[in-house]
Order: C-alpha cells, then sequence, then structure tokens
C-alpha cells in the first residue's frame, strides 16, 4: 500500500512496485492475527518467503544486529550458514519461545525428515515489547495464532494490511502508534528489473526525534503539548527481500544500510532498542538435498550494489512512516497513543 | 566429579577445586530433570548463576559462537549489553521455545516490574539435538519440566550428575554416549584465589576423532569394529563461571579459549554442530535499579589473562572427557550407544 | 570552530562545547600538515589523545566499521584489547603504511622499551582515497611530514582549522569540497558535565544525496545543472574522543551510532566507501605496567547511554556539514571542485 | 616439503599434496628474502596467489582474528569485499609500514588504472615480533627486501624452504626456535581432486605447552632443565589456500578451524598473541572490470564441508610442527635458541 496518496508524501527517488510492499517481490506473501480487546493488545505477523517448501528449497540470507537489546531467535544458524529454511513470524516479546515452538511444529508438518532421517530445523522469530498497550505479562499469543498466521500467509497473495495490525497491534513509535509498515522499489540492471522489499515492525523512538521527509514534525507536535519522557524501551525489526541475485555476504551488507534508513526517521538508535535487520533473496536456492557436490549460481558484481543500497535506504525510511500514517489512534485500557495521521491530515 | 579417579587420567597443570564442577564458583548451582522411558531420552538442567535476584543484581557476560549451527536463544542481548538477568536452560533442539516460556514465566514470578514498569526479561537457552536417541519430534519437554528444573537447582548446592543426565540424556558424543560434563580449576592472583568451573552438554564429534589426553583412543576402539559414518549432526554448549573480576570483553576473549579445550579432545568443528560458549562472572555485578549514574568495578589486568585461559582451556578438555565417562552404555528402542567407560576401563 | 554562524545552521538540542571541536575534551589536540601544489594536493592530520605518555598510559577504545572498503591500520588489536596506546593519525590511502612507520619511530623515541623489554606498539592510522584532486600514485606523504604533524599536535593546545587542510586537503564530499570537520556536545549526569567530541575526514557521496538539516540541498544544486555521475569510491573517517567513564564494550556501542550522523547527511554507505569509526575515552586509563593484578574502574550505567548515543548524531552530523562549509572551492591541475559555502553562502 | 621423514612423524589421515606445502595448489608461490647478521635477524616471506594479475583477477578471500594482539593490515577490506587484490606479505611487526607501501608500488607498476582511473588497491601485510632475536627498533627492512621477496615469488614455483626463513628468520615458538612451516592435503569430490595447502609463521607458545601428535614433548624438555618463563609475547600467521570453489563465507569457515590445528600442538592462545588466519580460493575469480552486472560461480554445497575442515586441521598442526623441525638452533647476539630437532633427533 505504501503511504497513502492523501499524505502527499513521497520519499526517495527509486520506481515502486506495483503494490509498494514486500509482497511484490514474486513469491513472498505476508498475512497477520490480531488480538484486540481489553488489556490484550497484540498479535502475530507471518511472512512466508516463497512459495516452495521451504526446508528443502532454502533462501540466501544474512542478519545484522544494529543494536542488540533484543530476544529474536534463530539468528545464530542464519549467520553461519547463510540459509533461511522456515518462514518469518513476528510477535511480542514475551511470545517468541510460543512462536517457535508452533513454528517448529508446522515445519515438521510437511517435513517427516527432520528430526529423523537429517538434523533439525531453525525457526526464525522475531519480536517487540508491546508492554505500553498490551499485557504482556499475560502472554495471550499461543501457539495456535502463530498457525493461524502461517495459514493465512501461506493462501495470500498481495497485498496486506499496515498500521495497527498483527504483531503491530500494540506497538508504539516515536510516542504515536506504531506498527507494521511496508514498501518496495524497483532495480534494472541491464535488461532485467528486480525488485526489493522491505517490511517493519516499528517500536522505537521519542517523539521529539520523529522527521518526515526532512521535516522535524516531532518537535512540531511536541511544541504542541504532547510530550512524553518515559525512556525508549522500544525496537524496530526490519525484513528486506528481493529477487536479485546476492550472496549471504552481500545480504550482510544491505542489511547494514537499514540503520540509514531509520536514522533518516530521526532515531538515535537508543540503548533499550532491539534493532534487528534479516535480508533475504529468493534467487540461488539450496537445496537441502543437493544433486552433486557443487552448486552453481549467479550473484551480482559488486560494483553494482549501490543501486540496492539506496533501494534498502529509501524503502526503510518508507515502510517506517508508513506503519505510523497506518496506525490510527489507539485507546486501550492502558492508555490512549495518537497517530501521526491526525498531525499530518490536519494540512 | 570430575573424572573418576579409577580412570588415572589427569588433565592439565593447575589446582582443581573442591567439587572438580562449575559449582566451586561460590553461588552457582546446577540441577536436573532426566526423562527416560523408551523413546523418550531426552531433559532439562538448570544452571543459577547466583543466590540473589538475577534480574535485579545482573552478572557480567559473554557470549562466544565457535560455529553457529545451532538454535540456542538470548544471546544477541547478552552481546550487547554484557549482562545475564536469567538462570541458564539447557534441553534439546525442539525445546528452547517452552524452555523459554518457561523460564519467562519464573522471571515474571519474583520480578512484577517485567513487563509493567520496567522493560522485558532474556531468558537464556542453550540446546543440542539428541534425536539419534531421543523422540525429539514428539516434543515430549513440558514447562513443568523446566519450572522443576530450576526449582531444584535454586535449592541446590555442590555437587550434581555427570552423565546422560538432564539435557545430556540423549546426547552422542564421537560416537560415544555424551552427556553433562564438568570441571573447575583455581586461579591464585597475588594473596586471592579464584574459581573459574565449566559446565558442557556433549553432542559432538566422530568415534575416530576422539582423543584423550593425546592418546587417539578414537582410533583404537574403531580399529576394533565399532564405527559409525553417519554425518557429525551433534552440537557442544559449554558454560564458563568464575567469580574472578573480568569484564564483559575479557569473558569474551575467555569464552574463545573454549574451542582449545574442545579441540584437545579430537574435534574438527564439523559443519552441523552447534558451538556455544558462554561465559559469566559473578563479580561486579551491575543492578537493575542503580544508585547513581557510575558504577565502581574492578577489573583483571589483561597481562594477569593467561592463567585464566589455561585454567579454561583444562576445564573445557576436563568436562568432555567427563560427560564422556560419566555416560553409561545406552540402550533407547532407537538403539545403542557404548560408553567410553567400557573401553577405558577394560585396562 | 563548529559550523560558521552566518549559515545560521543548528544541528540538535544538546549544548555545545566552548571550541565546538573535538579538542573541547580535555587533553586532546589535533594538528595539520598541509601539501598543496600543483598535483600534490594531500596531508597528514594527527591528533594527540592525552598529554601523557600515551604507551604508559593508554585510552579506553573501540573501533567500528560500518563499511568496509578501506585499508587503515591498528584497529585489530584495539578492538581484541580495547586500549589506544599511540596518537592517531590521518592521511591518503597510500601513505598509511609511511604513517605507521613514522609513527612507530615516533613512538620508539619516547619508549625504550618497545620492542625490548616489553612488547610491540600498536600504530593507528586513518586514510580516505583523495586521488580526485590529489597524485596519489605520487606517494608525496614522508615519513618528515607525518612526524611533523604528531610535534605540532603535540604543542598545539585548542582550536585547529577545519576543511581542505591536512588529511583534508584532497578529500571530495558529496561532489563538493571535503575534508575536515569537527563538533563538540556537552553531556551533563548529576553535577558533571562531560564533554564529547568528534572529528571526521569527509570524502564520500554523491550530491544529489546531499541534505542539510533536512533541506535536500543536493538536489536543489544538482538542479541548477552541477551533476556528477562518476561512480562514489569515497569514505568517512571519524573520530569520537570523550572523557566520560565508558568501558571499551560501551565505546563500541557509541561507535555505531556515528552511522546514524551520518546518514542524516543523505547517504546511503557507498560500495566503495571505508566508514570507519574510532572512539577513545580519556577517563579510566589503563597502565602498560600496572601496580597489581586488578585495576580499579567507574562505568557509566547502561541506562545512561541515551543521551551519549545523541550527542554522537549531532556532533557526528554537524561535523560533515562543518567539513563542507569550512572547505573552500578547489581549483587544482586535476579539475575544480565547488563548496558548499557557495551555495548556501547565496542566500 | 613437509616434515623431514626421518623424525618418522604423520600428522592426520588425509592424504598429502606432492610437495606437502602451500604451493601444492596450482599458481601459489612462495619465497622469501632473509637477513640473517649480528643483531639483525628478520626477513619477509611473500605468496603469489595465482600467476594473472591478482588485482583485475581477484580471488575469494576471508580472514578471522583468533586473537587480536596483532597489526596485519588490510584486513578490513579482505572482510567487506570477500576478494583479495594482490600477493601477501610477511615481515616482523615494525616492518608492516614498510612492506605496505612496497606492495602497493609493486601493484602500481603493472596497473596503471589504480589511482587514476579506478580506485585504490588494498595491501595485505601480516607480522609477527621477532624482537627476541632481531633488533626490531632498527627497522632494517627496506621496501628493497619486500620488493626482492616479491619478484622472487613471482618467479618461483614449486618447494621452497621452511624453518628459520624470510619472515621467520628471528621467530621463537614454544620457546624453540620457530618460522615458516607449510602442508598440504587433497580433497577429493566426486571425480575431482582438489588441494588445500597451508603456510604458518610461528612465534607463539611456551615451551611447557608443546604437544607432538599426543606427546607432552614441552614438558619432557622443561624437565630437563631448559625452561622459560618470560611471557607469552609472540604469534602465529595462518595462510589457508585451495582451489576448492569456496564462497567467501565458506572461507571464514574453514579459517576458524585453524584455531583446532593451532591447539592440537597445545597453545592456550595467550593474551599476548596476534593469532591471524586467512584463508582464499583459486577458484571463482571475480574480475575488477566485469563483463556484465552478473557473475556465475560454482560453490561447495555446505553438506561436503567437514573434509575441508579436517584438512585445515591436519594441515595447520602439521605446518606448525614442521616450522619447528626446519629451524635450526639459533645463536643470534641477542641469545641461543633450541631447535626442537635437536629433542626428537636424538631417539
Amino acid at each position: 500500500m505504501g503511504i497513502p496518496a492523501e499524505f502527499g508524501i513521497k520519499i526517495g527517488k527509486l520506481p515502486v512496485g506495483r503494490l509498494d510492499q514486500i509482497t511484490d517481490v514474486p513469491g513472498v506473501s505476508v498475512s497477520h492475527v490480531t488480538l484486540k480487546q481489553g488489556s490484550i493488545q497484540t498479535g502475530v505477523t507471518a511472512l512466508i518467503p516463497h512459495k516452495g517448501n521451504c526446508f528443502r528449497e532454502k533462501c540466501l540470507v544474512a542478519a545484522h544486529v544494529i543494536n542488540g537489546f533484543g530476544k529474536s531467535a534463530g539468528l545464530i544458524q542464519v549467520q553461519e550458514l547463510g540459509t533461511l529454511e522456515t518462514p518469518l513470524v513476528m510477535t511480542n516479546t514475551f511470545a517468541v519461545g510460543t512462536a517457535s515452538t508452533a513454528l517448529i511444529r508446522y515445519m515438521l508438518e510437511d517435513n517427516p525428515d527432520i528430526g529423523t532421517t537429517t538434523g533439525s530445523v531453525n525457526p526464525v522469530v522475531f519480536e517487540c515489547n508491546d508492554s505500553k498497550l498490551n499485557d504482556i505479562r499475560g502472554m495471550h499469543i499461543t501457539e495456535n495464532h502463530v498457525r493461524l498466521a502461517l495459514e493465512r500467509a501461506s493462501g495470500e497473495t498481495g497485498a496486506f494490511e499496515e498500521g495497527a495490525v498483527g504483531a503491530g497491534t500494540g506497538m508504539c513509535c516515536y510516542g504515536l502508534k506504531g506498527g507494521i509498515g511496508s514498501a518496495s522499489r524497483l532495480v534494472t540492471l541491464g535488461d532485467i528489473t528486480y525488485t526489493l522489499g522491505t517490511l517493519v515492525l516499528t517500536n522505537f523512538g521519542k517523539l521529539h526525534e520523529l522527521v518526515v521527509c526532512g521535516r522535524p514534525i516531532g518537535e512540531e507536535i511536541e511544541d504542541q503539548g504532547f510530550g512524553n519522557e518515559e525512556p525508549d524501551r522500544g525496537s524496530i525489526i526490519v525484513v528486506i527481500a528481493t529477487d536479485l541475485p546476492l550472496s549471504a555476504r552481500q545480504l550482510g551488507r544491505i542489511s547494514k544500510r537499514a540503520q540509514n534508513g531509520i536514522a533518516r526517521t530521526g532515531s538515535i538508535t537508543a540503548n533499550g532498542s532491539g534493532e534487528i535487520v534479516l535480508s533475504f533473496s529468493t534467487a540461488n536456492r539450496i537445496s537441502h538435498y543437493p544433486d552433486g557436490d557443487l552448486i552453481k549460481a549467479e550473484l551480482l558484481h559488486e560494483e553494482k550494489m549501490d543501486t540496492v543500497f539506496a533501494a534498502v535506504c529509501e524503502a526503510v525510511e518508507e515502510s517506517i512512516i508508513s506503519s505510523l500514517l497506518h496506525a490510527e489512534v489507539d485507546e486501550s485500557l492502558k492508555g490512549k497513543i495518537r497517530s501521526l495521521r491526525d498531525y499530518l491530515w490536519k494540512e
């Protein structure tokens, strides 16, 4: 969806994909399960990297920790082997264990070899702490919620909701309502146009820091008296998907540029923030059971990376602003959190 | 306990602690829950780092990934902040999620501020894949098992069982029965004697690689016809505890020496091995709610590290051999795994 | 000096030090040697971390590689030991070897123990590639130039020149003249006011990317027809100095926030950029010959880091803009590079 | 050459290359310049990775720092880009700058585009501290020595000297004479036999630690009264070359196994040791000026890595012992250092 047209905000110079979402990358699908009732303000978001069997046909992948005040699961193996063998799940901090277990069960069903004739499976789960709006101590996410999100995402194609949905339900960002945001960019090399898409779960930053397209809107809002001086305990998860033929090393390099996109929105990358980036490519899949000893691959020459880096910066910046602009005012039992919509809409 | 005296094996030159276990480090306690029935051959081992409130009084800590084919939880935050705020739990690969959830609940009980007035908590859980002997797909570990291990460890002092117990129940190492092993060394600086202890969960290696005190016993056994040419899918977890006043950076340095200890037993650090090391110091604890802006600390001068490094090498090597020598022959439904005891005992 | 007042540019919210330069940190001094004659457009900048013997009283330090297309020297040991034992030298890419040798000789003079009764010394040298303006293949920097910069810096106190001087002589940044920039911020904790200062050597980015305080001035200039579509082969060096009592681990954390400051000026962190950050603290020095086994230290509690992070973001952003605004139009034999002064001045 | 047959020492199980040296890898050549006169006991060793233009046809590469008390040059870019674009030079610690400068000049001659129409070049130089035997403060290595080593290596094919030659001239290892050692192993996958070779520069360890094939020969020698209780200030450099088609990520993984090989000889990886590993593959070269945007590559499937890991462990272990067994007793002005030859020979 990207940033709604009525706001008149355009971020970056590169061409945008059809949906302006991570699902512009062929094969990628996303879906949510939202829990929203009284003090329960949380959920699950699932992302399927491709339509095949993720365990048997692994995507190349890399992760990057911008700031490690976070509890995401599965990154150690991702870093060592450079392969992704499950869908991605996002949820609240205390539900990572439950989501990991549910994701393992989901994988076991389709893969009777896991844990018997072959090794184990590495579930990848991301989290942010939604305790400001959600009764996180209640641990309301069950394995069924995770399962449902995975099933929905498997069936899904195309556009998905952004804002305070799924894992984004209870998130706050820059003192306003945050959540899920997404964007995409097109990268043309020679005759081929590739897609790079980003998905963020935003839960970081203080109001006065917020900058939208260079405008210090956070300060402006704060001058209107809506400050908020709690310490920043939030986080941001960034997922980057592409069909560009990048190696795991190159995916690590693009992951690092997410920080530039985040910084453009004003962040100082606070102490209490778990800022984690995962990038995967749907090209050059690695078979769990290879035909031979060698794998043939096509990889981008390093000199061509700059456009890809620019795409990451733009798409991450836009995804964050999009998460803010899709999230409506939230009045849960734990308090009212305003939406950036209200401030930018006025004009 | 260390290596039983009857084997006549002495590893290293440094003096050994009273129990020759990680619990020689004051405040550290360890306990197990063992599930052993038919195809269920698994368990949980819990380690309490000190007798206070682990969340309110955090130990300094570092982690090191020797080879990242593993699914341990909690290391991202450990690396960023250099503090440990929960006990450690070890279990099988598919039980990491359940153990994380149980460990969160355990922490929430004593700390009503977590998830309400303060941030979240970072559960640290380690795993190895016991699918060779255990029905890992059955996911038999419940939150109650984890809870029980934590409660037992809280009450425990002193010696604990080694071998095929707790998380070690279903583990295989060098083609023989592996499991839990431990050792300790004393490091005297000036007038003060410090203790460094190690705990390992061994599940790695091929028989022909095994070396005990320089003797290629693995080859010798294999020459007797007990070879085993499955690919190596195992792992090793190493926990190092000490009351030496080491910084998080220094704990990272000692963590890296675990690889030397492992290598002395013959390992090539195989592709499929999750080799993870965590080191913590019980000195210089960090208060969650500090008195002021500054923390006073005493730290070891870098020039004094060599004895500590030697202690790590010796204790890790001994812990591995100890895990092998405490583990008895195992005849589960999934097959018979011999014990190193049988081969060294004969003589 | 900071950004000249006539430009009316204020970056950030934190109070600024007396000089608005890295030399606001007590003990830190900086000086330049500039070579500017025909095709020779290069130089050396030296930074002395404190007024004592740097080898005998080491500062705590950390380095961070944002993008490693660079040839800086000395970072391996800095990362391992967390100590800085020489002044810092900056120069062009092909002069790193010469500068390292000169810095070693400089250290040997005052320290007859190095290489005889004690170990070696670790020279830290940074570089950017000034080949766009400078005859870098001519290798015009000699050991004497480095020596002279070090001697000048030793005698120096207070303000130093910014812009196209010293190592910055031949640098280009965002398609304009770059070079040396600096800034400082004050951080008050309780009753004590600490200083954090930054020094940058800017040689990165494309014109259209440049953003000053949120304004896309680069695009505006390019629309006037001054584009420049060469690939970006530049780099940026960032040095952060402070008297805050930070551990090496914490200095690593603040180093990572330099990327936010750089990103605020529009950078995508291009493939060809060597983006290296080094941060040191003048508090808690480590004696080469310690009195005993233990070192007493005072360290900042992690919860207090956010103001320090904000100081880094602000000072790095300002330093970059300051480097651009102090650098005058350059007409060397190799071509004319415009200055940002000309564009911002007009108004 | 490997370990001379008269010692009757066989390390490992894998087949050995024709020369049992790193030059068994097709295209790799090595040569030395030795300075040995009075208090001058030092030198240079150069390694050419392939017979083409190293800058235009880059090898894939990775580096790994086991312990970072070292001053090697060029590793930052190696880690970022995964490519090697110069020969490797080894020398003493204070000659790294001179060697870097000489290596740049050597590269500039064949590549008029460097520093003019294309970017810069990244010289890779390794070092150990030979101050125990050599007048390192005298800085006796000149650019000409480096140049000569490079020229000799370019012309060279086949076997090269080991022991106290080239960079190894003044090195001590385990309290005995160290220096240059090398070995190779063959790895057969399907119908193709690949070669993996290692070269070490040994300058680390204490006598009592030394283990040869599991035998604690160091302790035995020390019991004869030849102890040496100076602190360990040495280092080890390990270079691994192969024609196996490994990615930069995979080369990083094999680099980590060098520590196992080192540990098998008894090392605790002391505080004062710069232990640096660099691995390169001569397969899949990357053109500086690519034909198109994409590179075609063949890469080894991860499941096939274990034999490669075993080859690294064996070849590194053998290389270290070989360096000791080729180094003769040294009686320089600074003292007499015994050779392992004398102790193993007796039998």
